[in-house]
């Protein structure tokens, strides 16, 4: 049929790429690709904050889709809504009440195709150019860039054991106001924090509370892992602290369930809920995935699955932690996270993170460069391990390779 | 546990959220609400552009569902990065390059979660604040809401039963030339359009992509409904006429599979998609859908099911164009749509949509009021009307409703 036709000025387009991109993506890098070299041996990955891919709950799912389906099939195929399924809402509500002690209901929801597009609805709906942003140092990178993507001007305040250093946020929040700029929102991993896997306090969480409502900034709070909690007292979120007042957070199913769901959500009060609803442009999220989640945790196989996890995970952190005393305690130290899935290895002075995480890719273990968190190029220090993906019997393996890493690196051996 | 703490300054945020928002928020009005008062007799909908709801294929994507998890359910509920599943764009591109005699690969394809996303996504690495944009007046207004909530400049161009006025259009860019300034691209939806179901001539066509390519100006091509075709020869699409220069289309699974999947593409050169792929924030469309959907076409279940749907709403179209005849004819005029979901009623000098959709939602059909699709407050004239939705049975029904609310407007009877 119709081939290529021979019109004036036709080849235009290829070359004019760059001039007709908006300048919020001129800001945007592409995502880096995959890894380039294959490794001498099969690689153990330490790297991704996924879920144990043994454990995905295949044959439930499968029951659970032929069930919605066959009972709200007609529903399930069908537009659903931008606030996303009544029905989800009301089990995230019901859940969050129960875990924090609050009274949530499903307006208090929107469902989102992950956390990750959660944060980005928010940005739309919230971020002007230019809007100052603070951010953790370090923190998720792709966080950091879908803050970016949105023009933001990127403020960066220090992460230490106790969460958050809010000594330092006060100060950025009076430079601002020196200067009659106010921050949009304080962008926070408040419970085990993505790289650092530490929890921030109940003191600094106050104080963040009390500083970001003295100076009229909203707190996005993200609680991907919140639930992942393996020992210790939980510490009352910041939704808690605030009662909702000036505080958005975000959730995800992707760390208790499936991240290829895509299915997160936002929880908010009613009012915020409703402005960021009015931001989808997507015709909502899913109401395939989301009546097949609701029906996968109304039943109860959630928090069964949940709880076989939280078995799972917390053997999986201990192993490594055994592991890493073992093998690296020369030349690395580190916290033990109360929950989540990260390992932060502050590295001996001497060493550059990049350079073992190529020693280790050589030698058959892949890590993640600590540099990758920091927005201001700081992290040569640091490299990250994920004991939430790698195979239990995989992880002493996993961690010898990284400690002959080391030891290559520091010693030559 | 923690209940709400009593902070100073805690409820700062309530009343503060209007002066939070970014512009780009303040320009987007929230989607109306669902329909008022609950007419007197059941009601029979024609208005959403949806598959026939008992049709959807409800049995198959249970059993393609349980094939792919026990299969790949692995990679189905993992993470499956910013392009979207490799196996479902090379489904896209073997169809689309069947359907038009292109050669089409998976690179040429972004998977997207609907082609309402799709376009967000255009428009997010695209469109700067300002930036103009020229719509087809009348056009679907969730797609004129995403491209203002962007906050681009919309300026409108009439379409007869030609399609898109060249003539108008050509005006509208000497016009911004003149003033120094140049669209960034042109939204259409070139087959069996939304709302008036015509279909651009070959022509219009190449006028169009004449004029954007002297102009430098992209064409984004709509193609939700151009699979649907139901007689006619079929006219090449603008992606085919220009070889993919400067030509970029959306599409999706929600008229020809399902709405509720939440499946849509982009289809465009690389470099094009590699752009919007860089400004996806969301870690990418769902590989659980992708992956079900994938093996609901290579197994060749979609092939057989839009064959059956072509079969089922071209007989939906004779029978509304038949009743039609018989119930509407002496106060409405229409045209015969080749494809697609929709009659577009072209009202009788004395009456305004608003009323006889009114009156229609009294005698117990719901019809959609012209003035939604037009940007500058035009379409009183106009009634839309989609027949593929409405039980083929019940079409006869609705029509002779909708002629007893026209005999009511125009005669008082």
């Amino acid at each position: 049929m119709a081939g290529r036709e021979e019109t004036e000025l036709a080849r235009w387009a290829a070359g004019a790429l760059e001039g007709l991109l908006a300048a919020r993506t001129a800001a945007v890098r592409a995502t880096a690709p995959a890894s380039a070299a294959p490794p001498s041996v099969p690689l153990l990955t330490l790297t991704g904050g996924l879920p144990d891919p043994e454990t995905l709950p295949r044959d439930e799912l499968a029951e659970v889709t032929r069930l919605v389906l066959a009972r709200e099939g007609r529903e399930a195929l069908q537009y659903g809504g931008p606030q996303g399924f009544l029905g989800l809402r009301e089990v995230l509500a019901e859940r969050a009440s129960r875990r924090e002690g609050l009274e949530l209901t499903a307006e208090n929801f929107m469902l989102a195709s992950g956390s990750a597009h959660a944060l980005a609805n928010f940005c739309f709906t919230f971020v002007d150019p230019g809007d100052p942003v603070i951010v953790e140092n370090p923190s998720f990178s792709g966080s950091i860039r879908t803050i970016r993507a949105h023009q933001a001007e990127v403020i960066t305040v220090p992460v230490d054991r106790e969460g958050l250093r809010t000594d330092a946020l006060a100060e950025a929040l009076e430079r601002l106001a020196a200067a009659g700029r106010r921050a949009k929102f304080i962008y926070t991993i408040p419970t085990f924090h993505n790289p650092t896997g530490s929890t921030m306090t109940l003191a600094r969480r106050r104080e963040l509370l009390e500083l970001a409502a003295r100076h009229r900034v909203l707190v996005l709070e993200d609680d991907a892992y919140g639930e992942l909690r393996y020992e210790g007292e939980p510490v009352p979120s910041l939704y808690a602290l605030s009662g909702g007042e000036g505080v958005v957070r975000i959730g995800t199913f992707s760390k208790t369930l499936a991240s290829g769901l895509r299915l997160g959500w936002t929880m908010a009060r009613k009012e915020y809920v409703d402005a960021l609803v009015r931001m989808r442009l997507d015709m909502g999220t899913s109401p395939f995935a989301s009546r097949v989640v609701a029906e996968y945790a109304a039943s109860g196989r959630l928090d069964r699955h949940v709880t076989r996890m939280l078995a799972l995970y917390r053997e999986k952190r201990d192993t490594m932690l055994s592991a890493l005393e073992r093998y690296c305690a020369r030349w690395a130290t580190w916290e033990r996270p109360e929950g989540g899935f990260f390992l932060w290895l502050r590295l001996a002075p001497g060493a550059d993170c990049g350079t073992v995480v190529r020693t280790g890719l050589e030698l058959g273990v892949a890590t993640v460069a600590g540099t990758g968190f920091y927005s201001d190029g700081d992290g040569a220090g640091y490299v990250r391990l994920a004991f939430s993906y790698v195979a239990l019997e995989e992880i002493e393996e996993a961690v010898r390779r990284l400690g002959a890493a080391l030891a290559r690196v520091y010693e030559g051996a």
